[in-house]
């Protein structure tokens, strides 16, 4: 089948990393696995239209940059064809529109919206239906993430040495899991900490449920303790994702990153960000990257208790930038850069070809 | 009334620095408050013995340092007095030993033990009532605390501006509570962010109810956006309190405080802690610290449901060391210390005499 697999089959992988833990299309709608279930349930969320799949990215069904970046490119190919060009490239910018709002910080969201209107006007030029090129080229785009993705996490588990306690921070998606995949296979054990990553718990629903998934013993700590345990000796590597990295080597992530990279430094741990397909050639610096103030009632409410008295507010700032100085490492498919040289990246090899971000 | 008020009358205070909001001993019994209620519901355990005592403080029904120390002297004074010296004597050894196990870490605690030892056997010497001996001690000694208390929130006050922003981490208790109360005396308005400290969330039910009662512009935070907040240049001061102080200057808080002392330093904020009773003199440094272990399932359980899958476990290390370099000064009820000067403490003029830690 067009997967999103690199070089293993579907089912060898975690359940996050495969279709089915992401997105799937079947019958002119979207199942988008609901990640603010796990790992409690396993419960899909069907879509029928743009709309509906907009208000999931918003509302965390789905969480991660990449990932989101595949149904937001999927939710356009419920846009329907009916031959008219006019009408339908009009549908197409307002629904792109629509979906960059949802999360403006990440920008593989951004560069897949923008992809995807580049060739449906390929498509058009050449009398093709736009709704099935576009069903194409987004599967082409997930499988090309999913290669990109492999290659990162085979060369941030070559960073790992057998025995090593890995702190990481919310969900690295694709090329955190196929790191651990790699470490499997090459039989390096590692320990892996996740922190939990308040309000949504992205690290103990996903990154730990990957990692135990793939086998690797795995613990849960809260936010405010990966200082602590490095600096009791107890982490051997920190390791993030990146929502973008700026031409300077900042790194923008999911907020809480900035004090673990602090952290790391003061006790002489490595950090290495996984960014698989480097940085963003647009963001000279962070001042280029908004960050998403979301709603603070996110923060003081917890399973419909509200946490805190009526009259004090949530303050939610999605993300933190981490400067350059603070990070070991950026790895990509292209090879493993230090923070400013992550320039570099633009004219490096590619591993695949016309990759999206 | 013999009261824990230090200049103010009780019902000016916040809540959680009332007596009622702590510990009141009625008729043989003691009503706790339940901290772990609030902000929702006032709900107050009752306990009749010193078991039941003790697990209300292992289960967090009361919280912070000098509070815990108070309900553990007025769990001492549930012993009953049969008239027989030997048989009282050795129940209050072993509930005092049974008291100090529940929290390990913080000094307070342990202080009040020996103090209550060293009281009942004066009055037992002057052929006095020992329980009637105790309940007077335990007064006088929540009183003094009060008072240093005071002290040290007044001197907190000096060091902040009008229009200052205050980062805290965790419950910063009594002192915290009286700088509020000096602050608003002095007519300085200030805006309290309150990073919510997982997993008890003291931050979010109890700093942020003291506030905003204060009538403080209050805001919480997860425990992963204080830097965030500092390098956008949001945050005034960073102040918390600690369990203990090393006579080296390092400070023993909730965890997560390091964290936010290593983001301080880097952001230029100064880091002020509040230890109204000065240094640990028995603690040369941290090696002389236990920092508590609770259990993981604390970490990974949110209102009965489990957050993470099963055969993950939470690891739950309660506090944390922050080294004396990152702290710019230490507020006791005897002055502002810088870290290394602590020492100083010991000889310093008393504000409280006699007071107990």
């Amino acid at each position: 089948m067009l997967g999103l697999e690199g070089v293993f089959q579907e089912q060898e992988l975690p359940l996050l990393i495969r279709r089915e833990g992401m997105v799937k299309r079947l019958d002119e709608t979207l199942q988008i696995l609901d990640r603010r279930q796990l790992p409690g349930e396993i419960r899909f969320l069907n879509c029928s239209n743009v709309e509906q799949a907009a208000e999931a990215i918003e509302n965390m069904v789905i969480q991660g940059a990449f990932s989101i970046s595949i149904v937001a490119g999927y939710a356009l190919t419920l846009l329907p064809w009916s031959g008219d060009e006019k009408q339908y490239l009009n549908a197409l910018q307002f629904a792109s529109e629509r979906l960059i709002k949802t999360r403006p910080t990440g920008l593989a969201l951004k560069r897949m919206m923008l992809r995807c209107g580049t060739h449906v006007k390929e498509v058009l030029d050449q009398r093709g239906d736009p709704q099935k090129g576009l069903v194409q080229f987004v599967d082409r785009a997930a499988e090309k993430l999913a290669q990109q993705g492999w290659r990162t996490g085979e060369q941030a588990a070559e960073l790992l040495a057998d025995g090593d306690t890995v702190l990481t921070h919310c969900f690295p998606d694709r090329s955190y899991a196929y790191m651990l995949m790699a470490l499997k296979a090459s039989n390096k054990k590692i320990s892996v900490v996740c922190s939990e990553t308040r309000p949504y718990l992205q690290g103990a629903k996903l990154t730990a449920l990957c990692a135990h998934e793939a086998g690797f013993e795995t613990s849960v700590i809260t936010d405010g303790m990966g200082g602590y345990l490095m600096q009791q000796g107890e982490i051997s590597v920190l390791i993030t994702a990146a929502d973008r990295v700026c031409m300077d080597g900042s790194v923008c992530n999911k907020v809480g990153t900035y004090q673990y990279a602090l952290a790391a430094q003061a006790n002489g741990i490595p950090y290495y960000v996984l960014r698989q397909s480097g940085p963003d050639i647009e963001s000279k610096n962070p001042d280029h990257i908004t960050v998403e103030m979301r709603d603070g009632e996110e923060i003081v409410n917890w399973g419909g208790q509200r946490t805190t008295p009526v009259g004090v507010s949530g303050l939610y700032p999605s993300f933190d930038i981490t400067p350059p100085e603070l990070v070991s490492g950026i790895v990509t498919d292209r090879g493993v850069f230090p923070a400013n040289d992550i320039p570099n990246y633009v004219t490096a090899k590619p591993y695949v070809l016309d990759a999206i971000v």
